[in-house]
């Protein structure tokens, strides 16, 4: 079984991570290849990031079907290109804000999703209510870090950890949904720091696909996800057409 | 891994199809031991059949706590005892309308719920909310056959087929989820007659709670589902008492 | 009329005051018959207790068909077996947390739950939704006393009236309604001192299960509520064979 | 105990008819007086017709509060005037839509409505809405014969049967609720004939607020319904100066 | 084009400032006059003052169709009238609550409303589910100013400046709704300090209607808001028999 | 005033078509450039479509900004793009099925959408449910032919026009929303034919970008829609540098 793992942002280094965190939560028998698109963003953190980084990841979608792909994972906590992943993939397509919200739902009341920046807590709301998670999630909380200071800020484990005790109080919540893939590798240490179940997206994204591989079953072809019909794309490069 | 599937009801012929459609979905490196209860109704097709199933489960639960199951699924449509099986278990616990329903809203725009009787459609709607299902269950259809006569019944595959045509196209939905455990067997002949994906609970139950035991997630024991205080349980069986 | 008001837990001391407050609420006509189960847990707490506590209910429901009872109160505000029961009995059978929130529907802008342990809470926050009482009921608040506690806290009235002080000013709330059937006798002395409406579900179920008999109005049984289907029912005491 | 009844229409046949329901359902100890505004339209079967009936009502609740009543039903099925009658009485205000789909969430999986005209279908599903009734009420009916013609029309009670057997069979319900003060009187023998419980808004209105002043609950006067600020109101007539 | 703007209060004073704000807000080509009704309350702080408000906006809009009025504006944040007036009109009938609310959908994340007194928070509630503005509306905040001291209490620009930041803070919101037609006057100042979007009603109300009237569109002849049918009006002035 | 209408296929002469039905809704002092975007899809019938359109309007927007558009409208009906480019954009950004789904919330009990192909629905269901319009939209309705059809099929005005008569009938709606640009130059006739208000999309988005601009009213750069953080974008055309 091969998955595929596209981190929607163009910074490599945050790939790399992202695929040991992928083939760690991997079971014997998938192999994961984790890849950044040739154009995006270096990171998402608006609106406008996100749109500009669904053409990589369509285009990583079509190489993928081409190379022979079981199934995909959108890394990126915003699911970006989810709906049009889903119409160009024959196997299954998840994103990780969608796989760890589903998970969370199965451990307890109600979770809380500790964020980046406090501007991408409308993005990750939209995503509750699509998913119809309105029930399970009871909060939103950024802790300010940027994306890519994730790394690099040496306070940033304490902010964040502080951010998780913070939003299980308020919110009355016994579950964590870590809402950044760059987080993925806190994912562990917080767990036990806080007591309570912490869920990453990027393992709970590669999990699910690899269980909906096994289970034989991918998004339905039936009506709305059906392959697109073709047409002209004007001032777009080669791998658009269909 | 070791998990442990409880067949609800005190039928075992049930309990041994059940078992098998449950290894055959389990990947390598996980032991499956299916059970009925030592008490409880020969199979669930009310409110009272369900309520009478939940102290049999529990037994169960705890039984499996003993022995060092690491996962647990309750294989009756109903989801019955859920609440309290999370709480006496250290592992985490899936119920198979729950798993059917989760994995459902990856595939597709909307899923139709196809079931055994009438008069179970209720319990049905009551855990589309309980689980937000709302948005991606867009009908719940039941085929007017008893659970135990599923196997009996030779018109039972084609009363079924027939049904799921119909919900798809009443309902405009893309996928169909069985409502019975005593489907798993019709799961992929249905799908390829249907041309669209089909969800059975015992094997999305048994995947469901194999990635949670992988991805070291439990139940929260925060609050709500912490252990239950001990106290005095009078004129029942002795396995009760905490 | 007789009326019978079944106690969940198997304290027959909290049973005895129930049936206090359940005679003095009920107008002339009618008999009050208060009951514990035979089997079950001393007081509910948790969803294993309510569980285990359902049994024991039905048990007593067959009872009261046998000896004529015109309606049931369930009085435990987590109002467990309600749909079993309302499949067996002939009359109308109304659990208190239901009632409870019906009636304080009727009273205000918005009712706060003010109940006994912060466990218990997120088995309100299902009977909120299951009633329709989203829009009602603004918010769930504990007390962290013990149900069999309540009478020998000497604290208790205290706390208690302090969690209702601060619930009305936190939710913006204007009635009060007491989740446990062990505030009962609380109830008009509450009122008085907070200057609101306080709702209790004991004399609430009683009150409600009377105006239903009056208006000659039970259970529906054209489909999902009628009479289960008679089965086997393997190693469980007598009474439950239909 | 003194309840008034208020018929919002100046018809007084239908006010004596309504008058006669009312007591019927009364138990013992109660007086049930009926009136009709004096002011007001002779049917209300659009928004304008229940507009022009609120001051009229109002009046009268004013009136009431003079003569001692202990509480008061509003009884027409589009519940006019309510909030603002609460904020009057010192005792409970009861409307019979609100009164009978409180009654009919207790008796089945889900009612539907049976009303008369269609154009008062929105106003139904307006208060449906408001009384957080969206889980029980699964459709509204109308059968296109005008409140006073209801007497008259010696089709009417053929008309409203089938209706009702409509009903049932479309919204897979199980309890009605019949939608128009003019219909009290067919309750019982639609009842009968449909095998499923119906529920009258007159009696059911006129029983929850006996019940209510039974348990000594009124409207909270904590903030939203607390007495009107008095201040001038020019143009009207005297009885509306607080 | 001749839009009638009607203050539901006959506190003519209001009235003025009123016109004259609706004359700025208003482009060319479009006739604005404002009018209060000749019966009433002299401001509307109650769900009684509204309901008395009703009868004289419903005669406004009856004289506006004798006087060839192409649309209307009901100018107080209650919304009174509202279905009533659609029935009457010929042309579109927005009210300010309405306008507002939608105008606000459009600019952001999510709205605060800053109103008058507390006791007028519930209708506004109402009024954000009857718009379906559940999502966007994230609360609802008094000043506790009473609607007439408005322009006489030397504080008041200083207490609803506050409210309004207070608001932004504990709603995350981004656009303020400013909740009282006399409230108009200070939309554009407070925009300024406050750096975010605010919505007066009364521009948005009258903008709004324009634009109806302009797009050729008014209020849905087919069904329930056709003209009310003719019928006896008992009791009340001339103006109100169609 | 300076309106930039964006088609975001790049179908020329449907732009020619949009521009001139904006121009005759637009009233005089405003301005209106429709434009296509340089790179795109030809039609937009998938979320692949959709998703591909976006990077081209977002370079319109940008360059409507150095060029002092005042506002946008983005005019396909799945509303692509508009999250992004409110934040790129100092003047309003409106969407037309956004437009034409709050407008027609001001004209009846509740509006069906009439569509394209029936694979587009779900997006038009998504955005019923981002603008709140649950309560009002009471069904989507497809006729099948394709959005470049829609000028050369010769039954395309009968077909779109019995769409409509089925859909008023079948969900009781009173108003027609069409769901598609290429479809604004039917709208008055189908208006007429049907006896009901029927809003285009165009229109009501020209208008009410104009209203916005009138009342001085922008996207809140308070939190979410402020202008996206700069950083580097990879791979991609000049223009998306901020």
């Amino acid at each position: 079984m091969k998955i595929k793992v596209i981190n929607p942002n163009t910074t490599w280094a945050m790939t790399a991570e992202i695929e040991e965190c992928a083939r760690a939560a991997c079971g014997p028998g998938a192999f994961i290849e984790a890849v950044s698109p040739a154009m995006g963003p270096s990171s998402i953190e608006s609106h406008y990031d996100e749109a500009l980084s669904v053409p990589g990841i369509l285009a990583e979608i079509m190489a993928g079907e081409r190379d022979g792909a079981d199934g995909y994972v959108i890394a990126c906590f915003g699911d970006p290109g989810l709906d049009a992943a889903r119409e160009l993939a024959a196997g299954p397509v998840v994103a990780i804000a969608e796989a760890a919200m589903h998970y969370a739902a199965f451990l307890g009341r109600g979770f809380s999703i500790v964020t980046t920046l406090g501007r991408t807590c409308g993005r990750a709301a939209d995503l509750v209510e699509r998913y119809g998670m309105q029930r399970h999630c009871r909060g939103i909380h950024s802790c300010e870090i940027p994306v890519l200071d994730l790394d690099n800020n040496p306070d940033a484990r304490k902010v964040i950890t502080e951010a998780c005790f913070d939003a299980l109080d308020r919110d009355h919540s016994d579950v964590i949904v870590l809402g950044c893939a760059g987080m993925a590798d806190l994912c562990r240490d917080l767990s036990e720091e806080l007591g309570v179940p912490v869920v990453d997206g990027v393992t709970a994204g590669v999990t699910m696909v690899q269980s909906l591989v096994t289970l034989g079953l991918s998004t339905s072809a039936h009506n709305e996800f059906a392959r697109p019909l073709p047409k002209v794309y004007t001032g777009m490069l080669a791998p658009f057409s269909l």
